[in-house]
């Protein structure tokens, strides 16, 4: 008897469980509502419905395509400066010279960008010695009348004070400097040294990749061919795809004065952009090239661009040697941007379901409506079948 | 009287709000809704919420792992060359050197980037003086029979045209120029100049650090010993962590042919990547490193990578000498990529709204079916209990 | 009569197609609700729905500002070293020379990076010869007792035996190599040979842009005046917005001891981070500086910073000679980051799209509950009114 009892009771479970199971896969449960005829409310629905859904498609979806998952570029730049230069370089017996690209691009490479000297200042032969610091670099402190102005061992600008008080000129007396003498004479040039600049041009090489879509462009397109190669030189309208830049366009370009520009040394920023949309040809996916100045033109300090090196040697009586080199010039310096978009499921999705969210919103809005607009007639009969005490 | 009714008005009013906070606080509203007993609506129902489930569980959740906030990494690489290359340096005397990595890697130091040198052209004693252009560097023009073919000033690939027509050799005549002269003789080599490659091998240190949320990693694991360190080479599969690289390993797992590759020169990517997941151990955050070509081996123009330099002296008369020295070699550049996941709160929970926003269209899927595919006789009872009109 | 049967039919379409318009552009459907009033369920709700919105007021919009759309930064920095240094540079005679920033940075310009030389070994006068191989330097089997220990052509570390075994001093021979020979003594250093580090400072110039937003900043701001910047130095506090730094306060910002640093070399960070609020005046978008060391200061080979590189000249016998140049010193790598934050509708809406799907969270948490909680007299008053069938 109870076994049967036992039996029967797992037997009606089994069945309830079973028939729970029933009702959760094939019934569906729908929301009872109430229709409402009310222009006021009805109207606002749809205008805060179609206002969420036109702000979905149309700026969420096409504008921003929010549907794409992105990836940004990774990217490898070497460029090929061509050209002569001819010019004077200041501090070399004033002889008139001619620069190839091994004279005037320093250093030989570099990573994302290259510079190219305009104006170049020599002090050829300094030698380790004393010398009277130039009082025209140093701040106060340097000019002198004798022994007690130079304490023995202060750093100066240009070298170490060695305590004596030397003629600097007919007039000015200053504080002898142990340093590599004769000192340089940092006269800001007045105008660029070197000439025919329009002859220089630069091949720049571009390739980059999205490594998250397996997909490799590069800037010389494949549709360019090599005489095309040879003979063109980039123009913003006329010749957006090819890979020579004029350097004196370049400056153009940026909306610089190339004579200015040259004189004092700049950074122009040399963009790429890769802005490309993988749904559709991958031949749309194309380099766009912008160009600015980097660097202030009015900075209150050390305005331009320029820098020293050195180059040492040993005369033939073993004593070291030294030819001081400053340079202007243009540093051109790639920023290779860009990001690329495909279709991707989770971002579609998610994007939808966060619209859906939003339009719930208009929901919100019209339940609050209609609880204060409603007037009192209609008011008492929607609340009395809207809500229900239990 | 009056005073009373006041009182007895913002009592009732008090009592009125304090009612409705306790409606507000204490009552919860639950919809009323209808069972419909439709398999196929059933059904559909919950097959879109299983997949959309199943989906935001399996994809978003574990796959994209769209529950944690990520940062990009931040990182330093520096590289010690070593080994000996054996060599003939072209325009040398063809004697034999034994260069070492101070000759051989140039610029001596670069960011995120080396350069080895595989084949050297050297032009010896060049001076500022005038001699025949090249005419196989040359485009058209350059070819001459007499002073009318030479425009005087005019700037040719490797100098400027004095306006003389001088022979080049005893068949040919060209356009003398003003230059660094004799000129460099510019053949694309057969074979690189330097031999066993084998013997070099690159040190490799990497340190990361996701600073948002403040983890630091080295590509030298702090599992690895000294020992370790001065004896192993990279090998992808056995030794996946040893800094130390074969620099003819590197080009073979970029899946390039070395003896090629160090006759015309290449640009080599050295990607590591860090793809680690802080919610698991941090041990488990380790590099991987990846090779691949980044120019085209099929280059129209300037295949390979090369580049040339110029090593300045004066001579005992005071004239300016200069050895121009062409390397070919292969830069290896640095791609450190990678990122770091840890969860969030904040993408945890928007991604959790984002998928209930997202279950709502399986809603909105079965409504619509619902009043569509329901037949005529329930299609009346379902009407008439689902809406009510006010 | 047919055409009139059509034409009422018609009519009768249109006529219905407008009712159904103006229903769904006129009427509402609000839900019919079943008010519960219970304790529990109704705190837990109200519970639920503050938690969620404070949190998304609080913590996404107000902290993480999951409202704005972020851009990252375009940065340029180009630095000025300035100072004196005085030495002895070990190899060269041991004198005391002043080095200013032409000698003692090197290479003289590079991207986003700048060394300092605090330690030099110049091994001068090397020519391509032999001379016996260094036991330090090499891993074992150098040392030698006859020819049968050195295989003529093997590769050593400093160049390629000869085949030959050489007395090294007095007590050990070892093989003889083809090398530059004499060889470099690499002990390292005990102390940096450089003095004077007090007078070295660096001028930072970084200018950077938000493309997306049109924004551009400097690190120099507009209020700094010329007589501010030629006198002041960086301090965290008392002068956060200087763009003078002494290397010493770097060095000494970044944690680490000066004197330990530059005499093994070492990698530093410079960070500028640049998290501008676009919402806000663009005053307030202004760097923030931080240093940390980059590399290891305990790491097991290679620790610190140094390179070699080599200066060859050609003597009066027409022999190649080289200077070989071991440099120990402070590598400062730039880091640019930070981002910009504008308000941004699309991300405003889907934030309150998905914290509204959030919401349909507390629902679905007290649906639940209340099927589970209201106990059995009203449970089964409840389940009647709620759920009907058809």
């Amino acid at each position: 008897m109870q076994l049967q009892s036992v039996g029967k009771n797992i037997l009606g479970r089994l069945t309830d469980s079973a028939e729970s199971l029933k009702a959760f896969l094939f019934n569906y449960e729908t929301p009872r509502v109430i229709t409402v005829h009310n222009y006021r409310v009805g109207l606002i629905y749809r205008c805060v419905q179609l206002c969420i859904v036109t702000y979905l498609l149309g700026y969420v979806f096409m504008w921003e395509k929010s549907y794409q998952e992105f990836a940004s570029v990774e990217s490898s730049v070497t460029t090929k400066v061509k050209g002569i230069l001819q010019g004077t370089v200041i501090g070399q017996k004033n002889r008139k010279d001619v620069w190839d690209a091994a004279d005037f691009v320093f250093p030989a490479q570099e990573t994302n960008a290259f510079f190219i000297a305009t104006t170049v200042i020599h002090t050829v032969n300094q030698t380790q010695s004393e010398c009277a610091e130039d009082p025209n670099v140093s701040r106060n402190g340097i000019i002198c009348n004798g022994r007690r102005d130079c304490a023995r061992g202060d750093v100066a600008v240009n070298g170490v004070k060695t305590g004596r008080c030397v003629p600097w000129n007919s007039t000015v007396k200053t504080c002898e400097i142990s340093a590599w003498c004769p000192l340089e004479v940092d006269e800001p040039p007045s105008a660029p040294l070197l000439s025919s600049y329009e002859s220089l041009t630069v091949l720049v090489k571009n390739h980059v990749a999205f490594p998250k879509f397996g997909v490799k462009r590069r800037n010389i397109l494949d549709s360019i061919n090599q005489t095309y190669l040879e003979t063109c030189r980039f123009h913003p309208s006329n010749h957006p795809f090819c890979p020579v830049f004029s350097i004196k366009d370049i400056v153009k370009l940026a909306g610089e004065d190339f004579m200015e520009t040259a004189t004092r040394g700049a950074i122009i920023g040399f963009g790429i952009q890769w802005n490309c949309d993988l749904d559709f040809n991958i031949d749309y996916c194309r380099p766009v090239y912008a160009f600015r100045r980097l660097d202030d033109k009015d900075d209150q300090i050390a305005r331009g661009w320029n820098f020293r090196y050195s180059r040492r040697s040993v005369d033939h009586n073993g004593k070291d040697r030294r030819d001081l080199i400053k340079l202007w010039g243009i540093r051109f310096v790639f920023n290779v941007s860009g990001r690329a978009g495909r279709f991707s499921a989770v971002n579609f999705l998610l994007t939808i379901g966060s619209g859906i969210g939003l339009l719930g919103l208009a929901s919100l809005v019209c339940e609050f409506l209609l609880l204060t607009c409603v007037r009192p007639p209609h008011r008492n009969d929607l609340i009395q079948q809207k809500f229900c005490k239990v």
